[in-house]
């Protein structure tokens, strides 16, 4: 291994595996890099199907069993694309280990997982991450860089949300996102994690309060591979979270997570209103941020200039990117994060402030609770 | 006078003094009416100003004294344009005097004021009406056609925001509507009335309790007239309101009113999720409306065709309304309730419901309310 | 009658008597005019028509023959709502009277025609105006401000389309917009001729040559009141028209205009690109104007800030104009050229210019034909 | 080498290089193929930057001869990505040589030198493919299936425009997309190729007669590396063309290509209207398709579902695919044509197709010319 290679090991090979292998496969391509990430190995828990994974999606080796990748010492960052409930374990020995971690969000199941994960990070010599991918969705990065400058001007209201509709219809199973042993919390924490570390984000302020709702609309469905006996269980997670609060420098925010609003498939949505300007972003429309200065109008401005984040590495103007691009970028702001050696951002730590607010909605039924 | 003329009087000559106006001498050339209106008599303080506005807006006579114009036996009709603070006293005496009454929204600027006026709606032989325009808007009668007849089945989500940026300027001065003694309150019943009215009237559901937030993000002003004295004066209203509740039926409900939101003028929204479909209107595109009945879009609606709701009375497809034809609907809609002897909608009561609601909302300061 | 007020005549009462009755009526009520119209006389056909058009309206009398409308002493303008086979006719004889003009488009069903009532307009007394009302959408109004003030700089595409789909269905009856000995030709002389003027009226440049295709998709039609015989008659116009040209000053022009854009309600379109920006706007969104200055998006322009034209005279930004507004504008121009003693425009000039682009296509066949 | 794996020398390592490399490094990771390509050798003229980019790109190998990758054995495809008057001599010898060629559009800078590709490819073992990416844009895809299966009726009006604005600023220099010895023809054959080719493909239909305009805004730009001297050379292609025409079936099409709309970065637009519904699709917007159904409004369909054309390949509904996946599917489709021994689409010899097109075009100055 050169000096300038970094052994790569995955865990999971569902959804988040499949996607963070072309981010592996790509991001040396189109970045000039300080390391080269080597994808050495993918674990799964079927041998069969890890294998297929590994020689589709390009890496060396299948094992079955995440400790076996830990120890390895071609391995340099460990990845997680596990359901949340095994990412404090995981994370922790890769920390343990002194691999650089990086983790699917929501970062744990608990704030206490969270706060473990990140006391394990803050000791650990490797370098962590928590993948907030829609942070480098490069419209996403410019409507940050934005506010930064300043041209909004004292921020007023933040108005996010993540809209999907993928389990609308009550025969739809009883998958793992879906219960609260494996996901720790449904809308919630799968999507309004999202908005609540987008919203942070963009306007670099922290959401310090909140009051809101949560509501499971569909209370029993299917279990999985019950097939025509029609058997039913428990959904035991939240459907759908709206809530409000503040944030620090005094902005109002709203915010709505669900996976019943039937037509809008993955809309991640941000709106920042300040006393100069605001601007406004849609993630099913990934290469267009809105932007108004204070006129009569918003302009669309199409995300693909070369001097817009990211966009210059890819096509000219107007070529579009799309979702995988995403963790392209967060892997390659990663790399060079550890080659840099500084904190890679979000960092864990990130992600437990991100678990708090989380946490704050889910016992706030109505009630105003303050993020510690 | 035929049996088929009613004289109308109004009460205030400002913007809604004009816009009322001009639905009144409108409505006739556009709609088959059992009743023809006359535009009677217009009342302002000042004697100079009404006269003018009488010439102009096409009123027979000015009068200064409101009394006088409910004494007239000649005016069937009053029409209330005026200030929140002075809404109780006059429609009051107007029903009292046995006349029909419209009134502008929020039917008052206390639910004891506004509860006082229903039950004198209930004794009075006048029949009442409050001037939610937005009801008359052709895409959001549509959109509540579709509701009502099952299209978007079990709603799930309201989603509705009013959003406007008139006061985003410090140095905007402190006018009536941003003080607490004219207009009961700031953006929350101004514009925030709107949003409650359009999703209670959309899905045919109540609001049932709410939890919330207010702000003033500038909290004093220059004052009117002072010119380079530069004198301020306080703020008394709220500048924006983010809430959530829970409305009847299940659905979660999400609100924003604000006159802080840079860049938007008039974007009264409003999205509604159902198990089966769903449907998004904003007042800034007002003859559009977008529905998804399930698959994998939107369909962009351009409510202009014969068969829209009040569409087929101007022109063919594609040639759009605007502002003012909601009130010509409106007073369409309410001349048709007087003939045929039924309450007009929505009445002094559906007012007092929307006061209740936000009553709720100013009181909650992060705290569910019940809506009584 | 006072020195100030002049009394009107109009001509015809179907669709476009509907909407110029709307702004005769309007107009005083909105804009301070150096003339205040009367509503005189209204002349139709059919006495019963008529009689019931004036009371809806708002006309004093109502007349069968048109030459009584000229001969009226208290007539000063003559509005001429007719199809085309009678404007040269008419217009004529009230030129000829001394009377102002304003006459519905296409001027004329030939450029013969046109060029009779040019020459009638120069040696009148009276003044005239051929009502290509789009040029009074406020935002096509900003457009042309735009051009004319360079910000587009030099220009080199214009990119006019009018989409309709009123006549898809082949079983639509053969009204009298589909033959030619009353309506002169099809599509292209009735929105045709509007997007014509439209593109000279925004970018000030003229059309000096095209060469083009026309098409009759549905050959024959129902003929009106056949009933269930189902005799049909022969379609005698064009259903589209598809043209390129030159512009003066060298810029490129592409037109279509067509009543077979299923889907496509009224959208007048134009785009304009220019050196250092571009511009676009279509009627079904009428109230926005899209301009981009050069970078990397289009701002959508809300047309509704008070020093946008028209605008200021209505309601606050944000809160739309209709279709009709586009005729309350254009009277209220062509009062205040005729009280200043100008020529109004569009002038019967200018019509008579449209004619020959019009002429030229339908002459064209596929081959470049210079405008005279 | 396996009997299913195929090796792939490919000539050129510009912005053409960079996307086949790209979908070549990714097909097999996202579709199940027949065949599973190796990335062998990649060919340039500088053998530093050559190598350079075979190892960013992927490739094994770099050489500087296009011939040697021809000669050898292990190279069963050959991708030609190299300038427009290269494209015959190396096609035409792959052909020879039995390969299978995969060649940029367009296919060749003169109707003669693409009639002997079409030729060679016709007598040659090897397949032929030209690279007209965007016919595999997953919504341009959908839209040839709806209009196949009869959803749009018969098809009256295609409306197709490429407007990009990338040469607006006359300083741009005088690349070889701008020299008529290098690229054959400008705007014209660079992107008002794709837009036939995409009107041919949406609706079955072949273009059979054009008229049109061609012009040059900018006659002469600084030569490439001349410097401060300021040094000029003249442009010898087309800056944009308009041309309009007719379709096999009796459709009109109206056409546009341009590098002088400011604003537009890579709007590749078409729109088709038929007897029973219309469709729309944007470049710039390329995940969304918006379909007419005949009512009153276009839906804006997001083409992420799993049965729609490519896009099940990927991400779960609302997770968008960018520029460079339209490669990935031109070049899984190439694999299993050359795997089922079937003709690719779209062939030589419609790229030929294409090319007599461009010619009429270029020859019309205003006159129709039906296409051979």
């Amino acid at each position: 291994m050169s000096e300038r290679t970094v052994g790569v090991g995955m865990i999971g090979y569902a959804f988040m595996g499949r996607v963070h292998s072309q981010a592996w496969r790509t991001v040396s391509a189109f970045f000039d890099l300080p390391l080269t990430p080597s994808m050495r190995v993918i674990c799964g828990r079927s041998k069969e199907a890890a294998g297929a994974a590994a020689e589709r999606m390009g890496w060396a080796e299948a094992v079955t069993d995440w400790r076996a990748v830990i120890e390895r010492d071609d391995v340099g960052i460990v990845d997680i694309c596990t359901p949340g409930d095994s990412h404090a374990e995981i994370a922790i020995a890769a920390l343990a280990a002194g691999k650089h971690v990086i983790c699917e969000k929501p970062l744990a199941n608990t704030v206490q997982e969270a706060a473990l994960m990140a006391a394990a990070a803050a000791e650990s010599a490797g370098r962590s991450m928590v993948a907030f991918n829609y942070r480098r969705v490069p419209a996403v990065a410019l409507a940050r860089r934005l506010v930064a400058e300043g041209r909004l001007g004292e921020i007023r209201h933040v108005r996010a949300q993540y809209l999907q509709d993928w389990v609308v219809d009550p025969d739809f199973p009883l998958v793992w996102r879906l219960r609260k042993d494996k996901a720790g919390s449904g809308a919630l924490g799968d999507i309004g994690a999202h908005i609540i570390d987008t919203a942070e984000f963009v306007t670099g302020r922290r959401v310090v309060g909140v009051t809101g709702l949560t509501e499971t609309f569909v209370k029993e469905r299917p279990i999985e591979g019950a097939g025509r006996t029609g058997e039913k269980g428990t959904v035991t997670v939240d459907d759908a979270a709206v809530f409000v609060g503040r944030m620090s420098g005094g902005a109002l925010a709203s915010f709505e997570a669900t996976r019943f609003a039937t037509g809008r498939k993955n809309a991640l949505r941000i709106e920042v209103n300040g006393a100069l300007g605001s601007l406004y972003f849609d993630f099913e429309a990934m290469n267009e941020l809105w932007v108004s200065e204070g006129g009569a109008g918003f302009t669309r401005i199409l995300v693909t200039e070369p001097d817009h984040p990211y966009a210059g590495a890819w096509w000219p103007p107007g070529h579009g990117l799309g979702y995988e691009h995403t963790f392209t970028h967060e892997i390659k702001d990663f790399l060079e994060a550890i080659a840099a050696g500084t904190d890679p951002s979000p960092s864990f730590a990130d992600g437990l402030r991100v678990q708090r607010v989380l946490e704050a909605v889910e016992q706030s039924n109505g009630t105003y609770k303050e993020i510690p």
